[in-house]
């Protein structure tokens, strides 16, 4: 094994799409490791952001991989049957395997004993650590400024804004910490607790353990990976504990431009944006108030950056809150929002 | 072991306290099996509502109980560790062993070994069932109207309103179903899924299965516990994947008489109840746009009936809402509210 992690990231049947291929945008855009190949077995030869699409585990092998990376996230955490057999060939392959699904494959038998012949690791990035237990008060404590990202619904961008927001305030000298709550959070910073993954009565207790160790590892300015929506009919009370237990002094709400519905949820409105910041704000912890500073609109499926604009410019209208596409145009603006409020 | 189940209930240290009692209080109140001794050596000598209060497990023997049930509801749902020789001598008494904490009794080394040595039973009503997932959508589809006690805070009677409402719709001939969400409601009823202990994410799946559970036990009127406050800094998480996950037609408040802060949680305060109707019926699922019909009091602490009427017409003014206490005057009225909105 190299000392330096090659990733390949196992998309099979998922590279293409926006929703459940967000893991492996995620370690693509954001992760310190380089992604050397895709598997994806009908798209191969075809190519990713300049990263070759692969049928099979043997094609991968000339890139040279170190670790195969599960880049889906399947509603509800399961594994597609057919996987079996990409994990039992990348363990087969000599590959160290990682996994963000609530299935953890260190727990399967037959991968567990394949993985202990072969000497690679099996890694559960979702899998929570042990002694959780419910907030302790200190998430009131904390000495640094904690930021939420919220949102109107599931994989919009809540983490790619946190990240962006991250890294603009860490260009400007700040000591600025992303703190992840979910397993691509975690695959791009390598810490965290995935907190839809815990006991439902320690989840605010986990989001606390998460911004007390933000603030340990440096951070004076926090930026927390917010999750699923207040509105989301499937993931909301994942969303409200962290909410709680992270105790934000203001949060960004993210929205995708022109959403009016939850994805995968026909009868499921998203209310307006308006009604959107009022309910986090009527809904945040009364001993720490916090605000909506300001409103993060993914544009992406805005071809021109003319329209993204005037878009954006609606919103900023309509709600009377700096908005922006930090994705698109950078995260500047919102993050100046920010520090003007904290 | 006889074939009629007579409880000890195990109340070390607890069996005075309204609050960490709560299971025990349930269980005498509610259960459909005699509860035969309290084991407290504090409180060792006194009786309970009539049922003696013993020091040891080896007094209790003389009652000839069957299973010991853990009356406590610790926070965490920990155990103390002094606990660990009461279960035991439980087990060595050929007690089964029933058990609502989060730590699971059964998962535990010594005592597995020593119940299957002494062939007695060790049951974890928070132990989630196998195979939870996200909810279907099957919750919008139950052929009966759904009805959900939420609250102000922890332990105030959120579980003892749906039991009273059920029971008094029972009285009046309707199909009505009381739907267990946590330990001491399952204790109770002899079925459902302790929500609190089941992964974040499949929150509100849990609570789907447990309205589409009580629709196929012949309800058409579900009574369904609900867990925490939306306002609870540790347990907000809950109550709201279980608000949607159960989409209820209506809302019951449940309130303590004059609370005015979390209990425990020093620094938060319960918003003024018009604030609190008006945020549950913000956040209700829009698919499912749930009012709250009535406000159950708590008047417990109350001593005059005279004191708790005028208390009770205070809030039912300040509210506008039907208000009652129904463990001190029966649910009829709330009962009579709920059926003319359903």
């Amino acid at each position: 094994m190299t000392s330096r992690r090659r990733i390949l990231v196992l998309g099979e049947g998922f590279s293409h799409d926006p929703h459940y291929g967000k893991t492996m945008r995620g370690i693509i855009r954001y992760g310190p490791d380089p992604v050397v190949a895709i598997l994806d077995s009908k798209r191969a030869g075809e190519e990713h952001e300049g990263i070759p699409i692969v049928a099979t585990v043997a094609d991968a092998l000339v890139y040279e991989p170190t670790v195969a990376v599960v880049g889906v996230a399947t509603q509800g955490g399961r594994f597609p049957s057919a996987w079996r057999e990409l994990l039992k060939a990348s363990i087969a392959a000599g590959l160290d395997v990682e996994s963000g699904l609530h299935e953890f494959i260190s727990d399967d038998p037959e991968l567990a004993e394949l993985a202990r012949r072969r000497d690679v690791e099996l890694r559960d990035l979702r899998k929570p650590p042990e002694g959780l237990n419910v907030p302790t008060g200190a998430n009131l404590e904390v000495d640094a400024k904690i930021v939420l990202t919220v949102g109107s619904d599931c994989a919009i961008g809540k983490k790619t804004v946190a990240v962006e927001l991250d890294l603009e305030a860490r260009r400007r000298g700040l000591e600025s910490v992303f703190v992840p709550t979910g397993q691509t959070g975690i695959a791009i910073a390598g810490w965290g607790i995935a907190v839809d993954a815990v006991v439902s009565d320690f989840l605010a207790g986990a989001a606390e353990q998460l911004v007390v160790e933000g603030a340990r590892r440096g951070g004076s300015l926090l930026f927390v990976e917010g999750q699923g929506s207040l509105v989301h009919p499937m993931y909301s009370g994942v969303t409200l504990g962290l909410v709680h237990g992270s105790a934000p002094h203001a949060f960004v709400l993210c929205h995708r431009a022109g959403s009016t519905e939850i994805e995968g949820c026909p009868g499921h409105p998203i209310p307006p944006l308006g009604e959107l910041v009022e309910l986090h704000e009527r809904i945040a912890l009364p001993a720490r108030r916090a605000k909506v500073a300001g409103i993060a609109l993914n544009t992406a499926e805005i071809a021109r950056d003319d329209d993204a604009r005037d878009v954006i410019d609606a919103v900023a209208a309509e709600t009377g809150l700096p908005t922006d596409d930090p994705v698109r145009f950078g995260a500047g603006l919102l993050l100046d929002a920010l520090l003007a409020r904290l």
